[in-house]
């Protein structure tokens, strides 16, 4: 007989936790394995919130396990450390850790993990903002250094601002790239050029505007997770152009063929980076003051955090105070 | 009123032209130009038959214009040079030239050319078996390139063994790679590895070998024309793989985006490459030996060869014997 999640560790722990696919997450009271030799435990600030766990407590995965404890971008302060280090991979949360007991995320007071797994946050970078480019971040990052397109003077599409794609118009202008956002929606246009320092903006159902724009641009970063056409972003790239998908719609997406050989454009896909460019990109964040627009929430507000991501209706990530809001 | 074919030019030519979308060639009075100062003049040895030609003779794109002579893979001997180099693009075929006059292909006797589109071929190397590697072999050359996929090792699949397909295992070994080629007739298995020496075979509706075979590829030069499932292809791709199109199939392709984000996989496309690249190409193909596949016929067998190639009956590629058997 497996033990409760209170008595299985010798750390005790707490957190929130949805209990079933209703997604309402409450407080939860478990624990976390003992530091080990390759571990570090980490006394939680922050922790950000994210698509993922909105599918996760919601069950949309079809795998989730309950009581669960999302969040898997968490910054905090290091409290022990062992003294080795050894490779593994585990999922922050909703995943069987190695000594066979499951793992909790973020959205609670305490974590243990292997120092591998551990980067140092920049001095520069205010802990609550810089939280979520430990997702958003990354997943924009790593396609522009991977796919070669962040040298300056490079022409950057980013397609949809939200979460990823604010991130990504702040990251491509640090690496002097022209940056245009393509949106559906033309009230985003002030917002992407006058805040956020876009060079240009398109409204993708503008046909005018996009034909006007076809072959002016290196690469794209498409965020958007919904279907959508691509051939109209494929013909505004220019020749060896290229189309990284960040986001995965349910439903494949069509691709003509023609225009790849013509141009010898590629159309690529990427989803979040290695823990060795996750810490070059926080620290070129650091170095450029590059953070995402965030909103704080107290930890009690969680579930109505959720319900407005749902809709769509942050800009453009929530960040649970965890440090100062999380009590027992 | 504009002169006739034969009277535009003062150098008389002849070849076969297709006089509608019949499709059917015959012997055909014409003239080129006199050999400016960019220009050589080159008496036609060999040229190849491709897919194109087929396409343009029947007029299956749409815009062919008659009379119309085909050949674009033309091989031959210079006979005049120009004192002066500039750089121009004309198609070999149904194009305008830059003196408002028609072009006409290789499948004739001589023919007036810019001297920026013209490679010198390797001693070593047959000028008949040489010719198709100016379309086949630089369509598959250019990628390997291009995409990295040319070094020792590289594990390489090859989707169809046709005319592309059989010059892309051929250069594929010749760079080192480990080629498996990948078809719908299990047939070609032999001829695959005991004669072109791709080191394995799979038989794409086998779903059983297909499986055992995920994740074992660098990358895929995909040589089909007809609309095919790619996500079978996708998962033969190991972490940051590469699938490259070289056929254009008429209805769009379904593109599943997840394993792309998942593996940093990419779809690109390539046609044919530059001048530089195709001189470097068959320099590569004279020192590793490696030449295509052909039936050589004569020229008044070349609509029977036309029907032929439309019914996929070649193995793997026509050239036209033009300097002995073309006559007035």
């Amino acid at each position: 007989m497996s033990k409760s999640p209170e008595e299985e560790h010798p750390q005790k722990a707490f957190g929130w936790a949805a209990r079933d696919a209703s997604g309402i997450l409450s407080p939860f009271n478990f624990s976390r394995r003992a530091n080990g030799d390759d571990d570090v435990t980490v006394k939680i600030l922050y922790c950000g919130i994210c698509h993922a766990d909105l599918h996760y407590v919601k069950n949309e995965f079809g795998h989730s396990s309950y009581p669960l404890v999302p969040g898997h971008k968490i910054t905090g302060i290091v409290t022990a450390v062992g003294p080795k280090v050894e490779q593994r991979a585990v999922s922050t949360f909703n995943a069987i850790d190695h000594d066979g007991t499951r793992t909790y995320g973020g959205y609670s007071d305490i974590i243990v993990v292997n120092q591998h797994y551990v980067i140092r946050f920049p001095n520069s970078l205010p802990l609550d903002k810089g939280t979520p480019l430990l997702c958003a971040g990354i997943t924009v990052y790593s396609p522009m250094k991977y796919y070669g397109l962040c040298g300056p003077g490079t022409r950057l599409g980013v397609v949809g601002l939200g979460g990823l794609g604010h991130v990504a118009v702040k990251f491509a202008k640090a690496f002097g790239m022209k940056v245009t956002v393509i949106s559906t929606s033309p009230s985003k246009g002030k917002e992407a050029i006058e805040r956020l320092g876009a060079d240009s903006f398109l409204v993708s159902s503008d046909s005018e505007q996009m034909k006007a724009a076809m072959g002016t641009l290196d690469g794209i970063l498409d965020t958007v997770s919904a279907f959508h056409p691509i051939s109209p972003l494929i013909d505004l790239l220019t020749t060896n152009g290229k189309l990284i998908l960040l986001g995965a719609p349910e439903k494949p997406l069509e691709l003509s063929v023609f225009p790849l050989l013509m141009g010898r454009k590629l159309v690529g896909g990427s989803g979040i980076g290695g823990m060795r460019e996750i810490q070059e990109m926080m620290d070129f964040a650091g170095a450029h003051n590059i953070s995402a627009d965030i909103e704080i929430i107290p930890m009690d507000y969680v579930n109505t955090a959720l319900d407005r991501l749902a809709r769509g209706d942050v800009r453009y990530r929530f960040v649970i105070d965890v440090g100062t809001t999380l009590t027992a």
